[in-house]
């Protein structure tokens, strides 16, 4: 059931126009690399297509280049890009709090002899200075990536003065975008950074598409060869009826994207006033200030109370989905969360966390549902603890 | 109209059945990573999967890794396998009539130091002989990378011969089966492979998925780096829709392939009988051997006739698809086919060359329009040409 679903960060349901769309475009089967009629509908239909991702962006369609998925986006521009110097070590910006398509691929970079990384971290409430990253530019840094929203705690990162920095200095700005997209209005231009994942599974529309935006005037080496396709830079025919899905969920989220927002703050606001009553002691791992966080995250700590114990009991009681840490990583569900970690939560503090992230169909009703079953699970776990 | 399509090596259009399983599976929306029920519904429901995947090539689950389509699994291959020699120039074998996949991914790789490539050439067929390749074995040769099935020739290369050559040898067999999988039975044991890719749009399922088949014990260098899902190898959420609408195509490949190339095989007999008469002259680029070629693919030249003029006219008078050359290359339409050049056509053959790529839906009635179609197409440009 959608109303019990809390974990939107990780991945979103279909919206049902999006549903409509695949539905609609199925028998679009043509390949747009042909010249004949069914190779030109399949051409025509994802040229329009693009004009809705660019708009979401406020981007240029043709600044667009369509990949699998935001892994694929940041692992493509960090490679590509950075490839310009095999043989010659050069120093990269990135932060401690990465998603692990930027963390791995800069590791991978660095250990196969590409240069050196500089770690940026974190304050208390998840924030990277800009200061810290100017601080850190040498003459050889030619890279810098940082993410425009943490997955864990929704901390929106500084990203556009750090453009305004790094760009004052002729170095290459990269930004995670994939936990913002969909979430927050996006102006690539405005933002300034040199290029922006994203991926579609995030906004309600289907998994395995993303894309990458690369501001005009740089070619990237392509992760993909072969074909030529997305103007010769990622070979692969075009997944034609994904794209199809994911023009439609960038639609729709430049139409629902305010609305969302308010009732996702209100929702925000509702839930931490009544988790203070049922769980005194209650710790906000972050911030909540609505300037600074996306509105859809709650990152919380109940003392005492195992984050893991907790959710799996909301699961299997109440069929309630909520996470510890984050699903991005297939294999390191048991690991403590890196980013509680640098933010300086010690670990009795990080097994007790919880992340909550609502989404567009979470109204009032799921969040006193939501309550309502904390408050039982706090009950029910109180009482089975000695006295 | 389906019927009038026939350019099913170039992309196939999606079987009802997996149309009904999409539409079906589109309320499967959890993150496969996550622990709660959502993320284990999907877990599960791509768990079985790909066993049907599996099932189709008579390989394990285990050694199954699904990537973004063919383009990306031979990119993987190439560049994960080879990685490994990375500072010291190796050698590849591979042949002249490669996708650009496989192509320009080793071409990328020997201009940036990899090694040494050697090409295998074609008979007047377009078949590679094993002889050859033995003959080009070297003492650095690491890894040898031949095509099962020709997109634009439908020539079957010997590859169990050719996997059997380099087994002995101790040197790895790459296949891409891309044009193979879903049009003969492919058993990745007997074939004696130690990796093969294939992409799902060929065999009536969805754009966008696809997968390379790696013999257990090899580990490759990963292309996508980050979250660790496909045993660590492959990163990026998995394409949870497009993963059960490929099982479904696997499935339904394994009930009809036999009884479609039974239909096919008659189709194309019964096509260029006629065509003979119609076209005086008519050449057929490659073989008829059935045994020897994919029972889909008749690739043809009308001597004095524009192949693309021809296949503009069908597309634009009677709304049928044809191709000429392969739709694989977006920006290279205007060029001419590198693979009937290699198999020694002059250019005015060449110029005048056809492919016709049946499916499982085309029947005879569909064989009867199009050759009308050809034989007015003719008349008219016989009309129109100087006596």
């Amino acid at each position: 059931m959608i109303g019990r679903y809390f974990d939107y960060n990780s991945t979103t349901p279909l919206d049902p126009r999006v549903c409509q769309v695949i539905t609609e475009s199925m028998d679009i089967y043509g390949n747009p690399s042909s010249t004949h009629g069914s190779g030109q509908k399949a051409r025509l239909a994802i040229h329009s297509a693009r004009q809705h991702i660019a708009a979401l962006l406020h981007g240029e369609p043709e600044e667009l280049y369509i990949t699998s998925g935001g892994s694929e986006s940041n692992n493509w521009l960090l490679k590509g890009y950075l490839s310009q110097w095999a043989g010659t070590p050069v120093h990269v910006i990135t932060s401690v709090i990465e998603h692990p398509s930027v963390k791995e691929t800069l590791r991978y970079w660095r250990d196969a002899g590409g240069g050196e990384i500089t770690y940026i971290p974190v304050d208390a409430e998840g924030f990277i200075s800009p200061q810290a990253v100017m601080d850190a530019i040498r003459p050889d840094t030619k890279l810098i990536s940082i993410m425009l929203a943490n997955n864990e705690t929704g901390a929106i990162q500084p990203v556009q003065e750090i453009a305004r920095i790094a760009g004052s200095r002729g170095i290459f700005t990269h930004t995670d975008a994939v936990q913002a997209v969909g979430k927050m209005p996006i102006h690539v231009r405005e933002l300034g950074v040199d290029s922006l994942s994203f991926s579609i599974h995030k906004l309600y529309g289907p998994k395995g598409i993303g894309g990458l935006y690369l501001q005009s005037g740089y070619k990237l080496d392509p992760l993909l060869h072969g074909g030529g396709q997305e103007q010769g830079l990622r070979s692969g025919t075009e997944n034609v009826l994904s794209l199809l899905g994911a023009a439609e969920a960038c639609r729709v989220a430049m139409l629902d994207m305010e609305r969302s927002q308010v009732k996702l703050l209100w929702c925000k606001r509702l839930l931490v006033e009544k988790l203070r009553a049922i769980a005194p002691g209650l710790k906000i791992n972050g911030s909540l200030d609505s300037d600074r966080t996306l509105a859809n995250t709650v990152n919380l700590c109940i003392p005492g109370i195992r984050g893991e114990a907790l959710a799996a009991y909301l699961d299997h009681r109440y069929g309630i989905a909520v996470s510890v840490g984050s699903a991005c990583s297939s294999n390191h569900q048991k690991k403590l969360s890196y980013v509680l970690q640098e933010m300086g939560l010690d670990e009795a503090d990080i097994r007790s966390s919880l992340r909550i992230s609502m989404g567009k169909f979470t109204d009032e009703m799921d969040i006193h549902y939501l309550l309502e079953s904390i408050e039982s699970a706090l009950a029910h776990f109180n009482q089975l603890m000695p006295t």
